[in-house]
């Protein structure tokens, strides 16, 4: 197992207590739980909470994407584990300020089960929350069963777009339209080389063949739609794009962003040979980009492989995208229009 | 070769075409070679011109560290190779801005070279030059033969350093001045676990076996100070911070900024877990951190390790390090003193 760690037991209590150390004046914890993440700035009165949570090993997902402009807090789950109900609603407690919590998260059972629960828990306290599940892979399921689908790297721009919509003091239910929108507005398709290792199982669940590759598969190893030999960064793009674009309808005046994401061992100098190759097919196809992020967005620990993400932009999406955010992983300047 | 390219000897022209694709309105090149790139904004008449270049194969470095505040173009070279005189001659006259241009390079024997032969043909044209070298990486040479070093991930601090300086108007010789110090501010130590592959050779140059780990590798591959035994996050951070520490002599007043920097394939979740012990030691010898960056600044592809870097700051420099900057690739708000 060649990680950097202690015990494995303590991978995300040290993770998380190494976060902390590092960026104090942005970010802390409530309940004395270092699972119960919340932004260091106080929560503005009357602004809608928002609250994510899911399992850790994909960082800067989840916890990274709390900040200016962006969420309030975020439980913080075991590897690949959701956090608890109680964790939830300790976050949802802390961030409220009287204008509800909007819960964005991944749809996955646990997650589900968990924030549901913790819904019901608010309710006691007066706390009105609402959700929107990100369910943005492609790969996991067909259009016709897309409530199955996994949420994955494309749930940034549910992120980024809600958060901006909270800040600029929007009330819950319209904060929850613009991220239900930005939701279905974003498609997200997965190409893995290599597993990944949970620290307490120490050797990877699955096996990708050195001259192979799987298409579609989850940031925890979920199968994909497809196993076939490797090929060449273009066709892998010429494949997986149209797929994508196939589900999104772009009408004159809509603009894309796009998202290349690397899942953990790829480095940059691949994202951006992929890139140039989505930024061809969507020329060719007179599909103006908005706005493109190349990085690691949402990763699975020291997986090699990327996700492709799109978000068809009307110029109200467009908007919120546009604004600045701010946390200790993610920062973002005002785009130009 | 688990790789997403197309042809191996298209990968860095390939990568370019993507950078330049994706920002369009922050970075161009000039001459007509993608290799050389400059900022898109124009630069301010009067202003130093801060030009640096280097092998591909490290992304954000070089190029990623143009942008705002911090650099004016950047000579990119093939992977691992030194870009030529003339292209970074052709940079040098593009940022060029009547006030001279200072080369930020690492300290290879092939840029060396390079960015010499590119200031005697500046000198031609009466563009005033002047360098200086990063080598910051105490596992290269013991600090008697400190000169013969090389420049790793902590020429971060002497780019951002000197960026601001230069930002803010100081003339060449200031600015070289600070870039100085900067430069013998910082020491760096990195450890990694397994090789990276060069595309247009396919293989690992090196191994490191599966229970070893090696302390000081280059990110080229070089060898280190040592191959043992792998040995827990906190054990590894116990022997190299200290390392660096006695070569950095703080003074009441004085502050660390530290730099935990993966170098391809670990995950930011090992980079906290190691920051976690960095703080404690600090904190045992009561060193103030001034700020954490903690990401993925200067990398050998898909090598897993990473560098740990510590700047110590007075009061001047603190303040150049907390201005703020913006690039595709890295953006900071200002800090707080």
């Amino acid at each position: 197992m060649k990680k950097f760690i202690n015990t494995p037991a303590d991978y995300v209590l040290e993770m998380l207590a190494g976060i902390y150390y590092a960026h104090p004046r942005q970010l802390t914890y409530v309940n004395d739980d270092l699972h119960c993440l919340v932004t260091a700035q106080a929560v503005k009165p009357g602004k809608v909470g928002l609250v994510t949570g899911g399992g850790s090993g994909h960082l800067p997902l989840f916890l990274g994407y709390v900040g200016d402009g962006l969420l309030d807090g975020c439980a913080v789950g075991d590897v690949f584990q959701s956090p608890s109900a109680e964790q939830i609603l300790n976050v949802t407690k802390a961030v409220d300020q009287g204008a509800g919590v909007l819960y964005l998260f991944g749809n996955y059972s646990g997650d589900i089960l968990n924030f549901d629960m913790a819904a019901e828990l608010a309710d006691f306290e007066d706390i009105q929350t609402a959700k929107v599940i990100g369910a943005d892979d492609v790969g996991s399921a067909p259009l016709e069963r897309q409530s199955k689908r996994r949420g994955v790297a494309g749930i940034f721009f549910m992120y980024k777009i809600a958060g901006a919509a909270a800040a600029r003091g929007l009330p819950l239910h319209e904060v929850g339209r613009l991220a239900n929108l930005a939701g279905a507005a974003t498609k997200t398709l997965g190409v893995a080389l290599s597993p990944c290792i949970i620290p307490e199982v120490g050797s990877p669940a699955f096996s990708v063949a050195e001259d192979e590759m799987e298409i579609g598969m989850g940031i925890h190893g979920e199968p994909g739609i497809l196993t076939q030999s490797r090929d060449s960064a273009d066709r892998i793009i010429d494949r997986i794009l149209p797929m994508l674009l196939d589900e999104l309808t772009f009408q004159p005046g809509d603009r894309a962003a796009v998202l290349l994401n690397g899942l953990g061992a790829t480095p940059q100098d691949e994202l951006y040979i992929l890139y140039r190759r989505v930024h061809q097919l969507l020329a060719e196809r007179r599909i103006p980009v908005f706005h493109v992020y190349c990085g690691e967005y949402a990763t699975a620990m020291e997986m090699t492989g990327f996700s492709l993400s799109v978000c068809k932009l009307d110029d109200e999406l467009a908007g919120y995208l546009a604004q600045p955010a701010h946390t200790p992983f993610f920062t973002q300047l005002p785009l130009a229009p």
